[in-house]
């Protein structure tokens, strides 16, 4: 069984939600499975003393440029969400709730969320928003609606936030696959040949 | 005449030098000249509130095993100069006194300092560092030696450090072809197929 592929992201990230769009059919082409694990970039700039790209100066008005390119050169359709960038906690939460159901069902949210943020361009920030996503999935969204409030919940989020930030992961996209790091949605093609000629 | 693309680099910046090991030839298979143009990060850092990428908690550690990964990727020779990163004024002003002569002979000067630095890991932040280049391709070392006292010319490399600036350069390397920029080692792809399509 070839490794699977550990997939970090935020939700309020664009690249992070254009690596979400591709990533499994890319993983699976050369026969491995990702298994997605949203964090919340925000932990790591307390660590790093970063900030949301787009605040950058310089930096920021190029990366809107280039996310809005890369996602036309994919053929994603791409609109901001407001505001932007976001606190995705609630989504986080709600990944791992329901990731104890199976890993497909949090993918599942997780898309949605994507697709409602970035396609769409709908705040997705509160848990509101959230649980009405896992409903329109058919998912328990009255479950889902105490779990965000629920402090092993919160504590299973953090925990997870903790696990990534100590295996050395601080952007998004960014990929581990069998210790090997990958940052950024322009390392996939670096990831797919790692995988397919076994490292160099 | 297909239009020319800027390449803009610092000569301490190792994505830097794998860029500048591939991209006359990777432009010219597609028909685009490429103008060098050196400049410093620091005074981007001074905008900007940014550091040098390799001293950023987590980021360094991931980025200095990246570029070796990519140096090892594209089969090019990479090994660490010492200090590093290093202040590249004095490569900088000898480049564009150089280029007064001719842009090919600043090329000239920028390969080698590179190849000095990244293939052998010398220490090229001195002006004697750079001279001896320059003598070593057969240029006029005194006179070399004598313009980098010469306040015109730190006033013209000054400039062009601000023109970089002020075309929103920031990063290492970074290109611009009529107008569109694309930042990063990692954006070469796209810029060939930009530039191959006409944009999208």
């Amino acid at each position: 069984m070839p490794a699977p592929v550990d997939f970090y992201f935020d939700f309020s990230s664009p690249y992070g939600y254009l690596a979400a769009c591709v990533i499994d059919e890319r993983m699976a082409a050369i026969g491995h499975e990702v298994r997605w694990k949203p964090y919340l970039l925000g932990a790591v700039y307390k660590e790093t003393g970063g900030q949301p790209l787009v605040d950058i100066p310089m930096k920021g008005d190029y990366s809107r440029h280039d996310m809005l390119r890369s996602a036309r050169r994919l053929g994603i359709t791409f609109n901001w969400p407001s505001p932007f960038p976001f606190m995705s906690v609630a989504a986080v939460r709600a990944f791992y709730w329901l990731e104890r159901d199976g890993h497909e069902k949090a993918k599942q949210l997780a898309k949605e969320v994507f697709r409602r943020s970035f396609a769409e361009g709908q705040d997705m920030s509160g848990a509101a928003a959230v649980t009405a996503a896992a409903a329109d999935l058919g998912f328990d969204a009255e479950g889902l609606k105490a779990a965000l409030q629920d402090q092993s919940v919160k504590d299973l989020a953090r925990a997870k936030v903790g696990e990534a930030i100590a295996r050395g992961v601080f952007g998004s996209p960014f990929f581990i696959v069998e210790g090997e790091p990958f940052w950024g949605n322009d390392r996939i093609s670096d990831l797919e040949e790692w995988l397919r000629v076994g490292g160099w």
